[in-house]
């Protein structure tokens, strides 16, 4: 079946880079489920991605990693989803199932490499069309059920943001007690903020600036300091248990460490493209740790969606349609949205 | 009271930087151990140290933090230990007590600096000087027991190179069903790969040649792979659990992280004086974490003693003469030792 979809590179303009476009969609195998999409979010990642500066891309590129919607059709063998459920995708739409870490649970860390939502080569050998469509094939395992408490247009960006910082903050232990700073309040950051406070931390935001920091406190943080203030390195030294690191660009790593406390990690969700030199006696001091952490799994997106029904919690998001997207995409890249952008998916025209 | 003692730097000459002098010891005060030294051993963080290449140092410079000797005389006040006494003093002498990481019983992440025991100011002002020498005071608390199952000779490189890795070791769960990499088998590789193995892991030997294979899986590693052979890190891709560094050389980071599996650490003990450039997207793979190890903590060097003690683990040393600590160094400098220097402490002569 063929479905609308907005899409990268071709028919492209330096000025506009998404146009839209009309993409084939497979049809519905035994164990797969077609999704009406109503909602999806605009991810730094969808950039990043679709211009290829993580690695060459097929074009046309449909990104589009935060997928809401309605089941349309299920497979004949199906038995987790049905017609009508309101579902989610994320990042990944398969894996092998078969290496150790899929086993665990841990698809997003597949050995044999997890099948990405967008810009990956599908089972098929197709090249994955992601959410910036009105439509989307899934294989039952891979889409996630969104409970009842969560409105779908503030649940897509649960879908990335909100796994993509979940994970990191109970893989490390956020709980009661521990004392968790948050570097970046852009999309990933927000929802780190809030889901580290509802589990119970202390959180500190650490922003460039002090601009956004009534929303911060507001969102749950109880301290905000200005990384562009030399001071604050000085005042918050050995300070965090945890420090989830949500930037992605190019930051100075050994100061952020030195606001570890003894046997603190500071996790990197942002992905920089080049390497960040880092000092061995800073990690010395305090026993410190520098980890990355990339979305979560399938099972733990689920519990990360039910956690979020039941504390309430919910990114804030602007919601824009698809003929907005070439500048929304232009807004992230200035970090000018407040927290989120959610394309309407109705708004979406072949 | 005077001692003998091998200092660097002055008198000094540039084909022979060490050369005999006579230093000073304080008083023994009501908490301190005067030790009459036998054995110590020579630490390759001696010669960085001494040489300023960590930071600059006070001359005549003592090095020597693997400490081991008698107990020759004791303050009113101490309780710990007596007269007469096995005992030993690793790579510090105090710290401030007081502190969150004191208070923790890990000495060595004392947020006020711990007192180092060669280049450090000591409480009283003075610059610490080291072991290369035949006597020292140390408060009694930083002064632990060598088990009777030890020899005091190859006790002393337990002092740094054996606690160096075996709180690293405990601190990230090597035993049972772990598989741990130690890189390098110099003074502390052969003993990570000893203690390793000892704690229940298996053990693989990650070396620049094969040249030590056979001692290697004599101390224990049930495999060793050069790591001049760039097939050795596709071979062992996503393998360990637990990577402990002993190099301190700078080290292809990236390629050692990418051989670690799923919540897998990089623990670096080796001290690179340059950042080591991390990929963050090396990281997000499996959740990998690179982390730092500061030898342990004064409760955790007995425990180590007496685990050693308890197995039957000994360093395996060349034993020299005061005269021949120049060569010594140069010999470590090329890696030409098996696999640690002590010197015998009656063979210094001011």
């Amino acid at each position: 079946m063929t479905t609308s979809a907005h899409a990268y590179g071709a028919p492209t303009s330096a000025a506009d880079p998404l146009a839209a476009i009309t993409i084939e969609r497979r049809d519905v195998g035994p164990l797969d489920v077609r999704i009406d999409i109503q909602f999806c979010g605009v991810c730094h990642s969808d950039i990043h991605f679709t211009r290829g500066e993580w690695g060459p891309q097929q074009y046309p590129a449909v990104p589009g990693h935060e997928i809401v919607g309605v089941v349309a059709e299920v497979g004949a063998e199906v038995t987790r989803h049905a017609v009508g459920d309101r579902v989610g995708v994320g990042c990944m739409v398969n894996s092998c199932r078969d290496c150790d870490n899929c086993k665990a649970g841990e698809e997003q860390y597949c050995t044999n490499g997890s099948t990405l939502t967008y810009g990956s080569i599908d089972r098929d050998g197709t090249n994955t069309l992601g959410g910036y469509s009105s439509s989307v094939v899934v294989v039952e395992d891979f889409v996630v059920k969104v409970p009842d408490g969560l409105e779908l247009d503030v649940a897509a960006p649960l879908l990335c943001a909100g796994i993509t910082t979940y994970s990191p903050l109970r893989h490390w232990g956020a709980g009661p007690g521990k004392k968790v700073a948050i570097v970046g309040l852009g999309g990933l950051g927000h929802m780190a903020v809030k889901l580290a406070h509802a589990m119970g931390a202390e959180v500190t935001v650490l922003s460039q600036s002090l601009s956004k920091q009534e929303e911060g406190m507001r969102m749950g943080a109880s301290a905000y300091y200005a990384t562009s203030d030399a001071d604050t390195f000085k005042t918050l030294k050995n300070s965090f248990d945890l420090i989830i690191n949500t930037v992605s660009a190019k930051i100075d790593l050994n100061a952020f460490l030195g606001l570890l406390t003894l046997n603190g990690t500071l996790v990197s969700v942002g992905a920089p493209a080049e390497p960040l030199p880092v000092g061995v006696f800073t990690l010395f001091g305090n026993r410190r740790s520098f980890a990355g952490s990339s979305i979560g799994g399938i099972r733990e997106t689920q519990e990360m969606l039910d956690f979020c029904a039941e504390h309430g919690i919910a990114p804030e998001i602007e919601l824009i349609e698809a003929s907005q997207l070439n500048d929304a995409w232009e807004r992230v890249l200035r970090s000018d949205v407040r927290f989120r952008f959610v394309v309407d998916s109705s708004t979406l025209s072949a």
